[in-house]
């Protein structure tokens, strides 16, 4: 029994969809999230970048007396997470490994289909993990940088969001996918258009419910689950404004939020 | 006559459409560019970011005995241009001041239409010195947050460019705007695609272009100007990967840029 609280950190407020589910599926521990949004997107950044700003996020949330620290967001997973490993000492949970998990479950022909961020896409990390297990599958990656901005003007629906769409999974179509993981905290919200154009046959795989239940088997293998069984504690820590991450964000986690306080992260 | 080089400064890669303006004006002129790459986009940060960003970009060029300083990015300028003059003592140009005064020429019914990034549009800028000469002017801001990422992509002359123009675009043809000013270094690229939503009756302004003949001017005025009239120099300095700035950079300034060193922009 661990009382501490749980760091979860992403790149902006994306990561909040990871944070929903872990509250759903752990009701009882406490959260510390840091959203890095004074340098989102982490996208389209080159690894060496992305790996010094996760160090400086995890070092900040090391200050914070956690248990274990969830890596929210796809491109840092991707990009750090080997890294970070080496390094620090506490538990780390990305979303790449639950989300690749997943999808080998589901797929029955073997062809899967990741879509992400370039760093995401571009890095292979999806493709690695799947590889490990279906060494025979076929994986194919698209990275779709217009997705998460539609998402951000509230387009998920639109006419600009399925011309989008057709455009990027076009490819994936074509390869028969039977199975596609949304590699980035905003896709889940275009599930619905997404589904449209490939047809109900294809299984989406949403990493951040995934995620949150393999947080759930670490901690309780570790024997790190709090003692509370709800009534768990947040607490929110941004790079930049907070109003505009409370406003957002409250939407997504649909829960209000109030304590959040800028910190400055440069200089750790 | 002064042969110091002439600093400009980007959030990114956009701001090398306003140095390939001042290289055509001003041929002679060596010239120091920094890219902000690991941080950008600067259009959806706080005012407190953007000006903290600002400064430090400033500090790193006034390293390079530097004659003047070229804000290149609209969000930059909208944000941090007055600050930036309150606390050094380097002639500065923005590309606010010398987009506005272009299009108080350029309409004739006084209806101007401004689009830019959130931060560019929020922070009312343009807005304010269009009104400062023209106090009867209407003016209409609308940020396109979408256009940026379209053009990155390529897309500009697509389907969904024009559906997405559409949508923006819709308020500033319902107020019969006559002149528009395209606030941000991408935009310039959607031209066709704007037009063709718009209508060839509405003048489109472009900073980058007004932007170098101001920097002539104001060089001029203070016998900044250099003694050669070509072969200037050009050295670039970016936040993130080097090599990304090189491929995509050489395309919009029509040169092989090979000087691209990276530096360390958050400590200074």
């Amino acid at each position: 029994m661990d009382n501490r609280p749980i760091g979860v950190f992403d790149s902006g407020i994306g990561g909040l969809t990871v944070l929903k589910e872990i509250i759903e599926q752990l009701p009882g521990e406490d959260i510390i999230y840091f959203g890095d949004t004074a340098r989102i997107p982490y996208g389209t950044r080159s690894k060496e970048t992305v790996i010094k700003y996760v160090f400086q996020s995890f070092r900040f949330l090391l200050t914070k007396n956690i248990k274990a620290i969830v890596i929210a967001c796809n491109t840092a997973s991707a990009l750090a997470m080997e890294e970070a490993q080496k390094v620090f000492q506490v538990p780390i949970i990305g979303v790449v490994e639950p989300g690749a998990k997943a999808s080998i479950s589901a797929t029955k022909n073997n062809v899967i289909g990741v879509i992400g961020t370039e760093g995401t896409i571009n890095s292979g990390s999806y493709q690695r993990k799947i590889r490990k297990t279906l060494p025979s599958g076929e994986i194919i990656g698209v990275s779709c940088p217009l997705f998460v901005q539609i998402v951000e003007e509230g387009w998920e629906n639109s006419d600009v969001a399925y011309l989008t769409a057709q455009k990027y999974l076009l490819e994936l179509k074509e390869h028969n996918i039977d199975t596609l993981i949304l590699g980035c905290t905003h896709y889940p919200a275009l599930r619905y258009t997404i589904g449209k154009v490939l047809g109900d046959k294809v299984t989406l795989i949403n990493p951040a419910y995934e995620t949150a239940k393999a947080t759930k088997v670490l901690l309780k293998e570790q024997n790190l689950l709090s003692g509370k069984s709800d009534g768990g504690k947040y607490n929110y820590y941004v790079s930049d404004d907070p109003e505009k991450f409370k406003r957002i964000g409250g939407n997504i986690i649909r829960k209000e939020i109030s304590a959040v306080q800028k910190i400055n992260i440069e200089n750790l």
